[in-house]
């Protein structure tokens, strides 16, 4: 697999500082998936047995490890999280489930854990056959008294990633200080579809499984599911939330309307969207980062399918990429997407500027106004449909000839 | 608009030979919409008020031209046909409207048509006011006795296309020939959604008006509507069948189970099937013209479903362009798409070479054999669904450099 190791122009500067959480431990491995000693693969041990919501792709063709996932995801319980890159185990038949159950298994002997505790992510190469035995055998040969860093365990589930991916946020409630770290990877074939590409955040916040489960869902569908590189949807998106709170017996939060939630949610939100937005920031050969924000829609989804409709057109993208104020191309994005509008109702602003009110071009309007604007790294698309309160974000790269280099030789 | 002239790789070697079809007058001219004395509009005009039937765009935010033809579609009836290329008259509110109202009460008091009979299409630039006043100018000017030729009609609608694309058909039923003629345009922003692009095809066929509608639809479904180059769906997407008898009390086939309608719509098929693979064939930037046949599904919707979804991967488009048999994009475009299937009954051929069956790799796979078959300018993929006994073929081109080339920089 060749990789362009050239760091995206729209990264981070720098890989963010992120704090130890009490009893996860960190290990990261070159088992000899990926190439010339690069980290290809990550384990995380959790010293107890702790509550963890896990949403995956919708993909008709979903992983092998994607489908142990759903398999154990409904216990909600979490003591291991075993992922390698280079190889995504996916459409490879029976052989793949294998080698998820052999690591499943080694991971299960060797540390005493329950197998539906332990979960499993792969990423990489589509249908090539994974051995169970290069990532057992480099499991074996661990430390466990040495931990790695949260940048090295980022650095290790990367693909044609350009940069590690971490975010973290804190808050707090009751005198307590929480926080909520994570990391992601992701770069192509980037179209959540009500899963994420992965993801893993881990928060020392007490909370019961369910609930969990429902606050991680709700963060997810504006964060990973409000992103877009390329339209294509993995078969290996997953995303894992895990709660280890500082003491073992503590109270777990079980009411939504618990007012510790609120802040919880928006707490999370911001790792989720942060991690979200540098997966963005990393779209295979973006060169800007286009935020779509449509406002004024009868519901949030109307809203999300029109915002998704446009960060998804080639030709929207393309336009951006060349600093070309072509709006007639975001008209045909709404129009091609499935929900009703009022076409004498649609005003868009691009970077700010006035360009359309009431389905027509502003009198007022200076193209070489908004070309400029455009040369920004970050690119501002604000629809409203004039119709209803609701308003939805996504966020999207623009398409260059980066993405075509990149695509027309990934193997070669 | 800076146009890119060189001619498609993958274009016929010339334009066909086609025949006059009595009673249907060509014009084309230079109204001035287009730079360089580019021909920009034309006009058919028949002798007699003929049956007709109209597909346009789903798009919902529609041209003015597009508007006008479905409020005038339902009479079925035609006397005149007016297109223009360089300006889409799309979005351009009330003052849109009003340009396409100028321009049919001109041809109507000009030639004494009624207006419903009128049909208008405009491609080009979204958003940009057409003056009506250019075109009406110019049809003053015609000549009216002196015909223009199908090669100069086509390449009066053309935008970005790099070749005028036309097609025929002839049969012959109770010992009479018939003949169906055919043109098009379309290049980019192509994913006709129930419609197409602009294409005007003309038959000699005596047919009844609802019997035409319904056999056109059936034919733009197998052709125009399995066409993709960008996922993008253009706000004017418009096609217009004409059927102009010989004689004009000839008595018309109204009944769909008659032994003609079967000629006619093979040949009707023929000629719309030619038509849309030449869209593809002048895909922006297109190299490869990619044909992608799902077999044993269990409808025809679904397999249709899936062949679009990996007809508008960027990554399976890519992949292709790079010649590389990255089937497991393949495999990641069919999960992507709604429909449920089973993945260990998939089987997966690339330019006739088995790659996978029930669900993994075949054993004596050879990818260097595929990558070589993949230099070939027609890659065929097929998929094997294994659950039904329903087919669809869908036809797209492959994404390179030139496809962002040429949108990066279209209107500078």
């Amino acid at each position: 697999m060749s990789q362009i190791i050239k760091k995206s122009l729209l990264a981070p500067k720098s890989f963010p500082k992120l704090p130890n959480i009490l009893g996860v431990n960190l290990y990261s491995m070159h088992a000899g998936i990926r190439k010339k000693n690069k980290l290809d693969t990550m384990l995380i041990l959790i010293s107890n047995s702790v509550n963890v919501a896990c949403v995956v792709t919708n993909s008709k063709t979903p992983s092998a490890p994607v489908m142990w996932c759903k398999k154990i995801r409904n216990i909600g319980k979490a003591r291991a999280l075993l992922v390698n890159s280079g190889n995504a185990n996916a459409h490879t038949g029976k052989e793949g489930i294998e080698t998820v159950k052999n690591t499943v298994n080694a991971i299960s002997k060797l540390f005493n854990f329950s197998k539906k505790e332990i979960y499993v992510c792969s990423t990489g190469v589509i249908g090539e056959k994974l051995d169970s035995k290069i990532i057992t055998d480099a499991i074996l040969k661990l430390d466990i008294k040495k931990n790695n860093s949260w940048k090295e365990i980022a650095e290790s589930i990367c693909t044609t990633d350009t940069f590690a991916k971490g975010a973290v946020a804190y808050f707090q409630y009751g005198g307590k200080k929480y926080k909520i770290i994570g990391i992601a990877k992701g770069s192509g074939m980037i179209y959540p579809n009500m899963g994420t590409m992965l993801s893993f955040i881990f928060t020392d916040f007490p909370l019961e499984k369910r609930l969990l489960s429902d606050l991680f869902k709700q963060s997810i569908e504006v964060s990973f599911n409000s992103i877009t590189v390329d339209g294509d949807t993995s078969t290996s998106d997953t995303c894992i939330l895990f709660s280890v709170p500082k003491k073992n017996n503590v109270k777990l939060v079980s009411n939504k309307n618990d007012k510790s939630v609120q802040k919880f949610t928006k707490a999370l939100d911001k790792v989720s969207i942060n991690l979200a937005k540098q997966i963005v920031a990393d779209g295979e050969g973006a060169k800007k980062i286009i935020s779509i924000k449509i406002k004024s829609a009868k519901t949030y989804k109307d809203a999300k399918t029109i915002a998704l409709s446009i960060a998804n057109s080639p030709l929207v993208k393309t336009a951006v990429a060349g600093e070309d104020p072509n709006w007639g191309r975001i008209i045909m994005a709404i129009g091609k997407s499935p929900v009703n509008i009022k076409q004498d109702l649609l005003s868009i602003k691009i970077c700010g500027e006035k360009i359309t009110k009431n389905g027509s071009l502003v009198k007022n309007y200076n193209e070489k106004v908004v070309a400029t604007k455009m040369k920004s790294k970050e690119i501002s698309i604000v629809v409203d449909l004039g119709i209803g309160n609701m308003e939805a974000t996504v966020w999207t790269c623009d398409l260059t000839h980066d993405y075509i280099s990149i695509n027309a030789d990934y193997r070669s």
